[in-house]
């Protein structure tokens, strides 16, 4: 079985030629001497520990799974020494800030490296994806103390986070939920609830686990706005920094899970748990938002990652599985990749993929435009397109991810099927991406209803309108005149859909009805943008091999003749309206 | 959790109302006493065996598994108890052949009955289900002494089957298999070759087992000619149909499967074990085909069944859980079935799963029409029919099965990744449909390839021809107008696509380039025309319920405004070619 591959050359294509990384950070105070060649020659060696230490461990990790024994989880073999090598060597604060000890390096590399991690071994890649959410929301919404005692050992990762929110009647709709947090008069509260689906919620790496739970105050009102966030710990600490006492949490029980094996997910139980407010009474949704945000970017990141890593080992099965004569009619059997079928499924899998990593990248850069820039007005922009786009990573990617998985798998035939290829391993941890953090339909209805309308409906105009300038400004060579043809007129598509649908703006079920559709073809569209981005810079480029020209050429044309289709079925879908979804009695179903 | 329910309603429907089942087997010598009245009452029977005894075996057979422990499989508690409840009853001999003591149903009963099995424990389904396909094999190319000596206890189910065709290196490419078998001089045969994959390889239930096993006869020409076709069974069998010596075979291991837990899948060695030709020398394709479509149409059902199973248990969940506000506004949380986008995942799995429901039996009527019917021409006639369904109800129903899982585990949101909500495991069980008895891009390859040509074209022609001559006849309420007009349109697009694929006949690559995306095209072409069909007659019925004219009123219409405008963006996509599939070199993918 071929290992995976960090995916080094796309890196270093898109951040050196397509994006115009080195002038976008330079702009950036604090990224002044971030450029392309860095962040590459960065996420080379970050690539060799996910390629060499995380990888090896997946496929054990998820047939040896977690284990709960007298309250103490144990992870699988080699995951805890796995953990603090990648500690030691510096990664968990890759993007961290300074301030707390972390390198302070842009979101860009932060997402690459993430999609890495996912490619590597998913389980593994949680922990400090948690982590990391949890950062930002104490960063953002903790008082001076809480970041002082709790960030520092956070962004080494040193201790790992966990967000307690679900509960079993309390899922998409947070406003169900029944925790309780008592003040005790010094400051802290006692939480007292139980809650499902804690990824991350124990481990047996040493250190701390820094839980962020929702709860309600005693005299909170019912609903949304009664909800607070409070940090517990699961070890008290001292002030000097020092472990105390165990707080009054434990975990209930692992859940059985499709995948993600290696990844304890927990039901917790806090039994007057001393934890610390984040942000105000009342405004947990809001501090939660804020590293909910960053995980359902992340989340997106994962589908891709595990898209990237099914689709390398289809590739190399399909390679050098011989099955099957060629379409010449030679004798023998020929590698199956020769088979048109077989290359549909592969480029199908090859062109998300790609496309996911550009937009991630994009996206990652509108993020650290948004959080830097010195023109409020440009950041201003980027914060909008930052919010438009994060349902879309979050949902279409773990979509493609997933889809990708299952291709790349069908690929491998009866093997695939097989634990031992690998393969079916791909498929049931992608599953969970379209799920949490907010299922995906939950994502589409979030494009739909809140981020549409954002700005009057000018957010989206604005996005389309960069796509429709990027594409008359690009020199697009004659090979990819109808890619570049063909994506406008998606784009076009596009346009008249959103306007229809911002006309309706006020009709919940109409959006609903509109929205998975309706976000499936935004990302379909983003993609013909960057395919046609990527193609034409590749051609154009003096640093791009010949090789990547040629691929990044017919990839684009693939995707446009293949599956840029696709968006004039959603649009009739779509235009068909909430009426015959909504015309049966739920009875009858 | 709800339990399974049968859908003996719409099964009764479908015969009584849709298909003129009474008239249609009243034609045919042997199923003179067979009408709806009898068939639905048989099924019912039989449903409830399926729902009270095989379903609550499916979740801890999965949980449980098959164990392999010095050479002896054994199937999960409750297995072997629950299928000799099953030889009792006499289900195993539903369809088969009086002559053996078969019951002499019609295929539509095996068929709905087989969607029953896979509803309730597909694991389970796969023991009698491959079982009659070596009774297909056998009844149509063994001796009449291996008849005799073996079908009565097959078909009674006393005595279970195999089939051993693939090994690691030959999977679709069966020409490559190496296995082989030497003439023993008394008629007999030594078979020696390690087979893969096999379903139903060993079992404890007791009884025999009767592998069909393709080898090679020593003067054998390489490739596909030089295969033929032995029976070998566990036990040898006495001439007084007593079991005998234990021949030499045995199982090598159980695979590691990403499903099907309970099914005990073998490694299988033949040691040297003594078989015999079925068929002549050289033509165990031929024989094996005999058994493969019959198994491909029911591996199609399977599909269906769990489309079915699992859309049933997420209607329930979607009915009680409660999140999120309705559309008018109201406070507090609302069943999620109220949802627009949870309401497109259900009537998505709902309106792919009653059309395919519909278009199994039709296919079963035609394969009964062609074995039966006095009239040669119209024996040959359905004959064709059954050819060029084969592959699309093998892959399609599959396919949509495998949606269909998927979006009902969505529904779930993250109760649908643990186990315990019996969801994934239908995501996994699934997912083997689309790979075994000859993979999806294989089915697709069948009919674009072999299928459309037959007839010079002509086998495709009539199908539509059909279609368009029911439309026309269809008297179609003024509700369902825009679905005949859209599927009319569809249809008319499917004609145009089917003469041009043939135009273009002789390339490998242009049909492997359309194959997938044609078959789902034809398949939605034909749920369309089974649309009108049964949404018209629920109109026009004396016999159906107001509820069930409502249901598939509202069903009709959803599936032509939401699933059927799938068609346009697979005609664009075809009409594309071979060309951005085959350009990129393979070692640049």
């Amino acid at each position: 079985m071929a290992g995976y591959i960090p995916p080094i050359e796309d890196v270093s294509f898109l951040l050196g030629e397509v994006f115009d990384f080195n002038a976008q950070m330079a702009a950036l105070p604090g990224f002044e001497e971030v450029d392309a060649d860095l962040a590459t020659s960065v996420l080379e060696e970050a690539g060799k520990f996910c390629a060499e230490v995380l990888e090896p461990l997946n496929r054990p990790g998820d047939e040896e799974g977690c284990r709960l024994e007298n309250g103490l989880v144990t992870t699988p073999k080699g995951f805890a020494d796995a953990y603090r090598a990648f500690v030691e060597a510096g990664w968990g604060g890759l993007s961290g800030d300074p301030e707390f000890g972390g390198q302070g390096l842009p979101r860009a590399l932060q997402i690459l490296f993430d999609e890495m991690l996912s490619s590597a071994n998913l389980s593994f890649g949680l922990f400090p994806g948690l982590t990391r959410g949890g950062v930002e929301a104490i960063a953002h919404h903790g008082s001076e103390e809480l970041k002082q005692k709790y960030l520092p050992k956070m962004i080494s990762g040193e201790w790992t986070g966990a967000m307690a929110l679900t509960e079993s009647s309390a899922g998409t709709d947070l406003g169900l939920l029944t925790s309780r947090a008592e003040p005790l008069g010094d400051g802290s509260y006692a939480i007292r609830g139980t809650k499902i689906f804690i990824s991350s919620g124990d481990q047996d790496f040493g250190g701390n686990i820094v839980h962020l739970v929702l709860a309600r105050l005693p005299d909170a009102p019912k609903g949304v706005k009664g909800i607070s966030l409070f940090l517990a710990p699961k070890f008290l600490v001292n002030d000097d920094g020092s472990l105390g006492e165990r707080n009054r949490m434990s975990v209930g029980s692992l859940e059985h899970k499709m995948g993600i094996h290696a990844q304890p997910t927990c039901v917790m139980n806090y039994d007057g748990a001393i934890g610390w407010l984040i942000g105000e009474p009342g405004r947990g949704l809001n501090a939660m938002f804020t590293m909910m945000n960053a995980e359902r970017l992340f989340v997106g990141i994962q589908g891709l990652g595990i898209g990237e890593a099914a689709n390398q080992k289809a590739v190399a099965y399909a390679r050098e599985r011989l099955q099957g004569r060629s379409a010449d009619g030679g004798c023998g059997p020929v590698p199956i990749i020769d088979h048109a079928d077989v290359r549909k499924m592969l480029l199908t899998g090859r062109a998300l993929t790609d496309a996911g990593r550009a937009l991630g990248v994009w996206t990652a850069m509108q993020m650290d435009i948004a959080a830097r820039h010195r023109d409020e007005t440009v950041r201003q922009n980027a914060n909008g397109f930052v919010a438009l786009l994060t349902p879309v990573v979050k949902a279409a990617f773990t979509d493609f991810g997933f889809e990708t998985a299952v291709l790349s798998q069908q690929v491998f035939g009866g093997h695939g099927y097989i634990r031992e290829s690998g393969m079916e391993q791909y498929v049931r941890d992608a599953r969970i991406t379209q799920i949490y953090e907010g299922t995906n339909g939950v994502q589409a209805m979030d494009l739909v209803g809140r981020k549409l309308p954002m700005e009057d409906g000018d957010l989206p105009r604005r996005f389309f309108k960069l796509i429709r300038r990027d594409l008359a400004a690009t020199a697009v060579p004659a090979e990819l005149e109808m890619v570049s043809a063909a994506v406008g007129e998606a784009l076009a598509r596009l346009e008249k859909l959103t306007e229809y649908l911002l006309a309706k703006d006020a009709d919940l079920d109409e959006a609903g009805a509109a929205a998975t559709d309706y976000l499936r073809f935004f990302a379909l569209v983003s993609f013909g943008w960057l395919w046609v981005l990527m193609a034409s810079k590749a051609t154009a480029s003096a640093g791009a091999s010949s090789l990547l020209k040629q691929r990044k050429l017919s990839l684009a044309r693939f995707f446009a003749s293949r599956l840029l289709p696709q968006t004039a079925a959603l649009d009739t879908a779509i235009r068909s309206g909430a009426a015959t979804l909504m015309a049966l009695d739920s009875e009858l179903f």
